[in-house]
C-alpha cells in the first residue's frame, strides 16, 4: 500500500504521521522551516505563499494552544482561515464527519488541521478526500486520539536540530505518561528515523504502553538511572484526569519520582536541554526552577513551531 | 408600500425574502453568480469587491453551516468579517436587539447577516437601518423564524437553472417537513416567479402548512403519486425535535413513507435531479445510495451557493 | 518609580490606566484619534499601519462588544487579530497567566489587549513582557476589575472635547454605580488631568467608593441638585447583578431616584450632553426618550471608540 501522506513524486501531499516519513523528508521540512523563522522576525511578518487559500481549522477536540499556533502559520502564509467550533455544527445535528468534510470540500477548501479524538480520523479524511476530490486538498492532523501529533514530533526535532546539530550521536530520554501521549509516538518515531543511537522511555510502570522495545527504546522505571548522561529531555504533560484516575497515587507522589528536579536534572549531560510540549503542569511533572531555568527550551519550541507549520502548510500547498 | 428590499431604481439593497423580487432580478442575480463562479477555482480565490468593507454576521440562532458560507463568501470578496455570537453579548446583558445594531451601525458596518429564530427579525433591522441611517447599511437574511431563507432559494434555483436550464416546462417537487421550513417558502417564491408550470408538496398531513394552494403548489401526502414524472426533486431537512414529537409516529415510519429511496426516485423522470439543503439525515429522510448516487446535486449546491452569497453581497455593495 | 506605561522618551508604550498621563499625552492622543475618524468613513476602511503584526484580544472576562471594537480597530489598521476564548484555554488546565503569556509571545506576538476581573492583571502582563522581551511587546488594558478602563475613559473624553470644546470651564456629572465602575474612575482621572473644574459624582450611599473627594470630586446623593447646570452628564451602567443584591432596593425605586429623565436632564444647562458607556439599561438608568433624545451622543462614542482605539494601537505600535 502506497504511503497516503506522499505524492508519487515522494513530496508531501498530507501531514498524518512521522511513521512512514524518510529522514531526507523529514530533514527538508526543517529546513524548509528555518526559511520561515526569519519571516517571524520581520516588522511584517507575512508572506503571500498561500494567499486567496482558504484553511480550515477542524478541532473536534477542545485545544485553543494549538489551533492557534495553526491559525497563526496560517496567516502569516497569508490564507484565509476559518475556525469550526465543530462541538456546535452540524455533526452534532447527526450529520456525520464525511458529509461535513464534503460540503466544506465543496465550498472548495485548500486545507483541513483537524484534531480529533478518535485515532485515525485525519487519515479517513485524507483517503476520502484523495478519492472524491483527486490531489488538491490536504489534510494535517494535529493530534488524533493517542496515535499521533505530527507537527510537535517535528518542531521537536527542529528544536533538537537547533542545539544539538547532530542526531547520530545523541541520548534522547522522554518522561512521563507515554502511554496516552500521542507527542511520545511522534517523537519516537522522528528520533528512531533521524538516526538517534539511545531513545529512552522514563515511566511508572501503569503509563508504560507495551511495544517499546520493538519501536528501539530502551525503558526505565527508574528516573535516577534513565536520565544519566542523556543530552535531551523530553518531559510529557500529565493529564489532569490521569491523576484523578487509578493510574497514579497522587500528584505529589508522581513528582517525587517522575519530576524534572534540579537535583535529577544534573544526572544529564551538563548541557543537556529541558524540553516540554506544554501546557506545563508545574509542580507535576516539572519543577519552577527548572523550567525557567537555563537548560530549558521550551519557548524556543513554541518559536520554532510556527515555523514549521507555515514550512508544512507550503509544502503541502506546492504538492500536486 | 414600497418593497424595502430594493432601492428605488429596483436595485438590490437588502435581501429579506424571495417574495417581492422579479423574474428579471432574480435571473440577474443568478448571473452575477456565474462570474463568481470561477473565482472559487482561481489559485487565488480572491477579489477586492468589498475590500474594506465590515461585515458583521449575527447569528441569533446557531448554524455554524450557514455561518461558515457567508464568512467564506465574504472573505473571497476580501471582506473584514466579524463573526458575532449574540447568545453571549449584550443582548444577552438586556440590550435591546436594535440598541446592538446602533451600536454596530456607529462603528461603520457595511453589512448584516442576520440568523434569527423569529419571523421579520432582519426585516426589522432593515427598516430601522434605513430609517436611522439611509441606504449605506445593508441586511441578508440568512434565515428567520418559518419565514424565509432567500440565499438558500436562489442557490437552489441557480442549481436546477444550471441543471435544467429552461423553467418553464419544469414539475419540481418539494418533499418533507414544508410546515417548519423556511427554506420550501422562499423555493416555492422563487419556483413560481420564475415560471415553473408545476410545483408540488408532498408531506404528511401533520407537517403541510395551510395556503399551499394560494401559494400555486398542487399538494401530496402520498409521494409515490407526487414524484411522477417529476424533473427536480428537493428534499427538506426533518429536524430531530420533530420526530421526538407528537408530529410523527417515528424515524422508521416517516422514512418508509417519506423517505427517498432509489425504488421511489425512479418514479420521476430518468434525468430527474435530487437535491437537499443539508445537512442530510441519511436513513431518515433520504437513503445514503440516492444522496451519493448519480442524480444527486447535492454538493454542487453548496458550490453554488457561495458564489450566489458573493453575488448577493457585491450587488448591495453597489445599490446606493 | 518609572510609569511602565512610558518610554524613557515619553512615548506611550502600554496603555494600562489614565492615571500617570499627562494633559498633552491625552490630547495628542485624541488629536492622532481625530486623524483616524475619517478612515473610518472611506470607501475601503483600510490603512496599513500594523500590517503583518500579530494583536491577540485576551478576554478572561467576556465582552462581545468591547472585544468587538478593539478587533474592528485591529482590522483596520490591518493587523492580523486572534481572538483567545481564554476560558477554554490552557489557562483552564491549568497554566498560569504568564507562562500563557510567554507563549504567545514566543509565537511573536506585537499586542495585547487584556480584559481581566483582577484588576492590575494587564499591569501585571505589561511588567513580565517588558522584563522577559523588552520593548517590542505592548499590553491594553480593555478593563481590569473595578481598577481603570482607559480607552473607555479617552473615548469618552474625545466625545467631550468634540461637543464642548474646552474641558477648563465645565462641569460634568458622572451618575450611578460608581463603587463598581472602572469606567468612573477613568472618566474622573481624565476630567481632573485635562482641567475640568467641577467634576461632581451622584449615587446613592451604598453605591458609593471612599476617596471621591481626595480625587477631586464633589459628591452628591440627590440627582436633582447634583445635576444643576452641569454640561455633561455621563450615565453609569447599572449591573444587573446589583439589583439583585442587597446594595439597592428595587430597579423601579432606583430608577425612581437615579435614573436620567427628561424632567431631572431639564436642570441641566440647556446644551448638555448625554453620554453612557453601553449597554444601557433603558428604563433602569435611563429613560428611552432621554437616550433617543436631542441631548444623547451615546452612539457618537461608539464611533469616536474606534478612532481611539485605531490611535492607541498605532502608537504603542510605534513606540520603542
Amino acid at each position: 500500500m502506497p504511503n497516503p501522506q506522499l505524492t508519487a513524486h515522494g513530496e508531501l501531499r498530507h501531514l498524518l504521521s512521522i511513521e512512514g516519513l524518510s529522514r531526507a523528508l523529514i530533514h527538508h521540512i526543517l529546513d524548509t522551516a528555518q526559511g520561515f523563522l526569519g519571516v517571524n522576525d520581520r516588522e511584517v511578518k507575512k508572506v503571500p505563499l498561500l494567499r486567496g487559500k482558504s484553511v480550515f481549522n477542524l478541532f473536534f477536540e477542545n485545544s485553543t494552544r494549538t489551533r492557534t499556533t495553526f491559525e497563526i502559520a496560517a496567516t502569516r502564509l497569508s490564507a484565509d482561515v476559518v475556525n469550526l467550533d465543530i462541538r456546535n455544527s452540524s455533526t452534532s445535528k447527526g450529520e456525520s464527519l464525511l458529509d461535513t468534510i464534503d460540503n466544506l470540500v465543496a465550498m472548495h477548501a485548500d486545507m483541513f488541521v483537524v484534531r480529533h479524538a478518535s485515532s485515525g480520523a485525519p487519515f479517513l479524511i485524507a483517503q476520502h478526500v484523495d478519492r472524491t476530490r483527486g490531489p488538491g486538498v490536504h489534510v494535517i492532523n494535529a493530534g488524533d486520539g493517542r496515535h499521533a501529533h505530527p507537527t510537535q514530533g517535528l518542531l521537536d526535532m527542529y528544536t533538537i536540530r537547533h542545539f544539538k546539530k547532530d542526531f547520530t550521536a545523541l541520548r534522547v530520554a522522554l518522561v512521563g505518561d507515554v502511554l496516552h501521549s500521542r507527542v511520545a509516538r511522534s517523537d519516537i518515531h522522528a528520533l528512531t528515523t533521524l538516526g538517534v543511537p539511545e531513545v529512552r522511555v522514563i515511566a511508572p510502570l501503569t503509563l508504560l504502553p507495551s511495544g517499546l522495545e520493538q519501536m528501539g527504546c530502551h525503558v526505565h522505571t527508574d528516573m535516577r538511572v534513565g536520565l544519566k548522561d542523556v543530552d535531551v529531555i523530553i518531559m510529557l504533560r500529565l493529564q489532569n484526569e490521569r491523576m484523578r484516575g487509578a493510574l497514579l497515587p497522587s500528584a505529589q507522589e508522581y513528582f517525587k519520582h517522575y519530576g524534572l528536579t534540579r537535583e535529577k536534572l544534573a544526572l544529564a549531560r551538563p548541557d543537556a536541554i529541558v524540553m516540554h510540549p506544554g501546557p506545563m503542569n508545574r509542580g507535576v511533572e516539572i519543577e519552577s526552577s527548572v523550567a525557567d531555568g537555563p537548560q530549558a527550551v521550551i519557548l524556543e519550541q513554541v518559536t520554532f513551531g510556527i515555523a514549521v507549520r507555515m514550512a508544512v502548510m507550503s509544502m503541502l500547498a506546492e504538492a500536486r
